[in-house]
């Protein structure tokens, strides 16, 4: 095997075999490859893709390459669900409670936010004393007596994600739609569950800005997880609007316990009971989506998923009166909020923007090693497509000491108001 | 400056400014961009190119991070000549001579060979005594005292060349026109000469195996030398088949020896003729071909261009006797015939092969740090187009001790021999 014969190889249109494909993961990572070789090759991926045997072995040869988790031995239907990262994202920590009271078993690894993007570990860890980083005896422990779990990613896993990553970061080789699929489903498939749900987010706040690229790269992830017998789904849903109401760690907590108390945001409810069907469908509990909706409306509605999401609060040495006591998420005290100064529809929302504010409060990080206060975010009042009369609350921003009033203008300059209506854009756009 | 935004602009398709190719090169050079991200870089211009004007400062930034000369202190008129590479070219042994007697200045520095092409640095070092890595003061003082030098370039001449090519080489963006127009031209430009003559091979023995390629590099050198004011043409000239009847270092400074002395192949000699004729009328020393054909001929005729041969290996202490005693030459007295076992028309000669077996036989390197057998080599007695008859002595091979019968049915299966006559292409395909 020569590697220089596998970049010209992809680089001249050809299909890589199954064993030059393996040779480049292994050597990559075994260090026999160099780096100026790998980002070669990843761009020569990048203008020429991977056809779907190739994406399979890339990805198969990824997963190898680091510890993989199996729930064979166990009772239960081990399910996943995957966001590709958004702005106001805490659906797994309503999504995760509901699933495990349906009968589901939820066993999962999370991220941390950077950059825009928001990460469930960083809202877990708003809640006082909650751990994410539990030794698998305790995670599996915990997954089996009250069926769900939510962790850190465990650093043996997918060593060739790890090293590509960090290669494609710095080599302009991460928007590749091929490698974003291998990175995110080698970590779905390594991690164990027999069922995924991919969330695939599109729009302004998402990093695939739009709908061709987001069902190109549900369908390729899901071509991955069906090429190793994983049951996959995918929405594809927008990202043109926060999701629910908050951003920011604590206040994300607050509104995905408020959820579960049935007091919730019309189209982030809707998500995650949608979610939920569509996986218990997939995992056979449900028969249909009829069935599922009502099993999932009916936990929310006799509190059964808000104990749930407390069970597993106090499993990870979280404090569980978190539930009945704001007080204890330590949101900030110090507000700020923003006024409407015209009249009109509010027709775009600055998603992505939105998202980098909330890190300039302090909510998210923009470098891996960055601090993050939990306590501070943003709440919005209005959402797209309002109605909005001059002097109205637009938003109020939960600030630290180092806030700055310029970033009252910017906040503002993120909700576009226009004087005409726009036809509404639904939340899910395709299931697939 | 942020490297991986040009990664990226470059990959999307979009025009480098001055300012970032600048930056790329010299923050290349120094070190603080990293190999991976130039890889990368390489390759999003192997798929999408670098235009006419990203390609003149690509070109002068590379220029610029080494040594230039400059000889507009100097009489006369400076002038270059640069093959791509090929089997069998010795055509600078044979043009530099020719030119100083016709009044230019050939300051001229060369190359070794690699894999299949050989280089005039090995070719001369097949001479007694005869150096190429002279000091500056006495190259300059031999070009003004006889008109011509050719020496080894040297190495502190366009750093970043240097550093990119041993990059390209082992990330498979070699083959980039753009690239391959920019490397060959910034050497070219830094030596100095106001007058370049490019010969851009083409075919089975060349790096550029079609017309169209060979053309479209050809005319990216000629754009790049304009940018700079030089005086650029190019010959697209055939690789189709062996130039001239040997291969190997001292073989092939006989046949110069001899062409200069009026016994030679008529294509070697008219390509000589012509690019001698082409350069004396871009410089300004003959007014048209036609002039300048009947002065070339005359240099050859009387032994003033053999006479300045002469002048030139005894300058740079090379034993000139060798003119007449082809012994000094050391040429292996080891030889083997390879005779026709078939009757027809040799209409396809496998240059490349020839390069490749020549290599074998110990007359060119694989590797940089190969040695090399200067005696060794192969003369053909036949050339393509040539009627063979069954018993013919198509070539004769010299070789050492190394030599393997094998070689004697691999050199057979290069010359290509048929029943039907094909119809004969030009040896210059096209003059820009």
């Amino acid at each position: 095997m020569n590697i220089i014969e596998i970049i010209e190889k992809k680089r001249d249109g050809f299909v890589l075999s199954k064993e030059e494909i393996e040779y480049f993961i292994e050597a990559y990572c075994d260090g026999s490859i160099a780096e100026y070789q790998a980002s070669a090759l990843l761009m020569a991926i990048y203008f020429n893709s991977l056809n779907k045997e190739e994406l399979a072995v890339f990805t198969q040869a990824m997963i190898a390459s680091g510890r993989t988790y199996n729930f064979s031995g166990y009772d239960g239907v081990f399910v996943d669900k995957h966001s590709t990262g958004g702005v106001g994202d805490k659906t797994t920590l309503v999504l995760a409670p509901i699933l495990a009271v349906c009968g589901c078993k939820v066993a999962k690894m999370s991220g941390r936010g950077l950059s825009f993007t928001g990460g469930t570990l960083d809202k877990l860890e708003s809640i006082p004393g909650l751990k994410v980083e539990v030794s698998e005896a305790d995670f599996m422990k915990q997954v089996e007596e009250i069926g769900c779990a939510v962790i850190g990613q465990t650093n043996d896993m997918v060593y060739a994600d790890k090293k590509l990553y960090a290669l494609r970061d710095v080599t302009g080789t991460v928007s590749s739609i091929p490698l974003i699929a291998s990175s995110v489903m080698s970590k779905k498939i390594a991690a164990g569950s027999e069922v995924i749900l991919l969330d695939v987010k599109c729009g302004d706040g998402a990093f695939m800005n739009n709908k061709e690229d987001a069902i190109e790269l549900a369908q390729r992830m899901i071509e991955i997880g069906e090429s190793v017998g994983r049951k996959v789904a995918a929405e594809i849903t927008s990202m043109n609007d926060v999701l629910g109401t908050s951003v920011g760690n604590s206040l994300e907590v607050l509104e995905a316990i408020e959820t579960l108390k049935g007091n919730y945001d019309e189209d982030f409810y809707e998500l995650c009971v949608h979610s939920s069907c569509t996986i218990l469908t997939m995992a056979g509990i449900c028969k249909d989506e009829a069935e599922a909706r009502e099993k999932v409306v009916a936990c929310i509605k006799d509190g059964s998923a808000l104990a749930k999401l407390k069970e597993m609060i106090e499993h990870q040495h979280g404090n569980g009166e978190v539930i009945n006591n704001y007080d204890l998420l330590s949101i900030s005290n110090k507000t700020v909020d923003v006024i409407a100064d015209v009249e009109g529809y509010l027709n775009t929302v600055h998603v992505k923007e939105i998202g980098l504010l909330s890190c300039a409060l302090g909510a998210g990080r923009m470098q891996i090693e960055d601090k993050i206060d939990h306590g501070v975010g943003i709440v919005l009042h209005k959402k797209r497509y309002d109605y909005i009369k001059k002097g109205d609350v637009l938003c109020t921003l939960y600030v630290n000491d180092s806030f700055k009033d310029s970033l009252i203008e910017d906040m503002r300059s993120c909700l576009v108001i226009e004087d005409h209506e726009i036809e509404k854009e639904p939340l899910i756009y395709k299931v697939l």
